[in-house]
């Protein structure tokens, strides 16, 4: 026993802490912040779509024309133009609504969070997909559900498959219908509109987790099912994607009583979302600057994207299948079912190529044959050259 | 039964969320937002102390010269040139501070939330003191402990109090050693001095909270109990009450093995804090700044203390008391034992003044003729306004 030994405090955790573990991608992404290697892992947006100068003629004339505003505390439901520009901006397709539903949240991911906090006890039954979106089986885990997968196909969520049965007991849907990540699937109009019913009967909230919702690539957007059944949609909105994810804005459109619980759950968690964050994101997108500034984004990751289904289609053997995503920043990618793709991204990261294993994805039952590749980071070239590396050590193991 | 009723949905919330209430801090700021009231309530520094001007010349130059990586995803740790800064700050009386030790967290808030996540049982028993900082017991409550209250004087909490029974399976306990929030008491020297060498045979982690130690009006700051025993006091800082609460950046060091735990539970919690409000507050503080910045913030609010004091002594009535804070943002009340002060501020905020009344600082057996006065954000001439109406209130009814 050496010196530190002796002097390390023993600490009893919570119950919920002793079950933590370091998220896969986080410790793949410390890997492949090496220079050389050809990181697929990474959602990470691509900075060139970041718009830097206009944030900084934003911060500029926030912090010349209103600096006691953007640098002091302030209300915990966020900065109230934000909310009114939020509520217009879903007032569409028929629906209404209100400033008062919406909650500026620090990410999606505290968005998540609260909803946890709010909706889930010990043992709820929490509805996810197969697969789910890794970052929010991390949040609800810190409430300790017990996850009940809905099946999926192609297409996504199968609302037939959400019978009483399955149902019994939940406290919460999840469930991403826009280009989901992992997958890249879009949920079709039709299911939507099932999913939107069922939720209009079922005793609790459907939650739809909306990130990629504008990287459309043929800029023809399904309606939310928020627009749908506005009252029983649960909607979560980020900046992070259309603007620049290092700000962490993004937001909850929820029916009033649970609002009203969500704002108080925020009170006690970080008090507010920055001040001064919010009011840069007003101040860049109050005149329509998405309008002009998404388009851009959607061009190059559908570049990219066509880039790599080419070399996909290319390097990959017989026996791997992949999906064409109509938008988003993932590709879902089935191996042979004998193949461990967790196992695989060891030799991966040997030959300087990166991906995650799907695997994480699942609440239950993973699919170790399956992974996400991201085509976002990585311009079409080095797509190219990292898709080759991948297939070469594919085409060794089937 | 209106149409909006029929379509109301009854969602079940958590447990922890059914016990959700709003503070009463909260609600009292909402009703002193008009301008003619003069507001003891709120614990809002001053904006004039905000260096608004560097600032902007910081983000101009972070979003000139490193947009890329101050927009995009970064470290749930943190941002580490900050880390390091606040390691090495720490460094002092010859403790060691690791930037290993140091998580950058939204705000002082959001540490009280994760240490809550982590540590905290349903009927956890958890120490604070008597009475203790509101934000704390509305973090904590979410993570459903049973409060145990140490025993306080006017110096602060009483070491000898903590005996085998009063501490038995105690998971934490939580104080604020300098000017705490509400009673602006500073725990002196001797008993820092029992604290930490308790804390380095307890079972459980001592909290230091301390917002407030740099605001010492005699610029004499008494030696953290995190100098005292660094592997076994978990210190809080935070920039809200140096820089601007506005950009929601704060600390926690804590021992290695928990602040692993820390950072996991931020992971789901929120990704991590801004990236680019961490290097603004790096850009601003890197140079030495505090040094010449925080004594005039000081120099403000001892004048301001001395105001108000200087109030209560010409128009409180025999019968009240109060203490005369060394440093910090408020001076702690106690009324005749028959007044109630939440019923005292009806009437008050009838004639323009507001404060926060005593009460819900209290875990349990509050005394409800306590109150807290803020004197930072009110000029002088209006203290004394503030106070001759709150006096000429209590004078009829001693």
């Amino acid at each position: 026993m050496d010196q530190s030994d002796l002097h390390a405090p023993k600490w009893q955790f919570s119950e919920r802490a002793r079950k933590l573990t370091s998220s896969a991608i986080r410790e793949i992404l410390k890997v492949t912040e090496r220079p050389e290697v050809i990181s697929f892992a990474g959602g990470l947006p691509a900075p060139v779509t970041f718009p830097a100068e206009r944030m900084r003629e934003a911060s500029d004339r926030i912090l010349r024309d209103t600096p006691g505003a953007a640098l002091q505390y302030s209300a915990t439901e966020g900065y109230l133009p934000l909310r009114e520009w939020v509520a217009t901006r879903y007032s569409v397709n028929g629906a209404q609504i209100r400033p008062s539903q919406v909650l500026i949240t620090t990410g999606s991911q505290q968005a998540l969070d609260l909803l946890g906090k709010v909706l889930i006890c010990p043992e709820s039954p929490v509805l996810v997909e197969t697969p789910t979106y890794l970052g929010a089986l991390q949040s609800f885990s810190m409430y300790e559900p017990r996850y009940v997968q809905v099946p999926t196909d192609d297409n996504g969520l199968i609302p037939a498959a959400l019978t009483p049965e399955l149902t019994a007991g939940a406290r919460v849907l999840y469930a991403q219908p826009n280009f989901q990540n992992p997958t890249g699937r879009r949920l079709p109009i039709e299911r939507r509109r099932a999913l939107a019913a069922f939720a209009q009967g079922a005793p609790f909230p459907v939650i739809e987790d909306d990130p990629y919702g504008a990287l459309d690539y043929a800029g023809e957007p399904l309606p939310t099912m928020l627009s749908m059944a506005p009252d029983h949609i649960v909607h979560l909105g980020s900046f992070s994607k259309v603007l620049a994810p290092g700000l962490r804005v993004g937001y909850i459109i929820a029916p009033e009583e649970l609002h009203f619980k969500l704002v108080q759950a925020k009170q006690a968690t970080d008090l507010h979302t920055p001040s001064f964050t919010q009011r840069i994101v007003h101040e860049v997108v109050k005149d329509g600057f998405l309008d002009t500034h998404v388009p851009t984004i959607r061009t190059l990751y559908r570049d990219q994207c066509t880039a790599m289904l080419a070399a996909l289609e290319r390097y990959m053997p017989e026996g791997v299948s992949w999906n064409k995503p109509e938008g988003g920043m993932f590709i879902w990618v089935t191996l042979p079912a004998h193949i461990d793709s967790m196992k695989l991204l060891d030799e991966a990261v040997a030959q300087n190529v990166a991906f995650v294993p799907g695997a994480p994805f699942f609440a239950s039952d993973a699919q170790h044959h399956t992974l996400r590749l991201s085509f976002v980071t990585v311009p079409p070239a080095k797509i190219d050259e990292g898709i080759a590396r991948l297939g070469a050590l594919l085409r060794a193991r089937v």
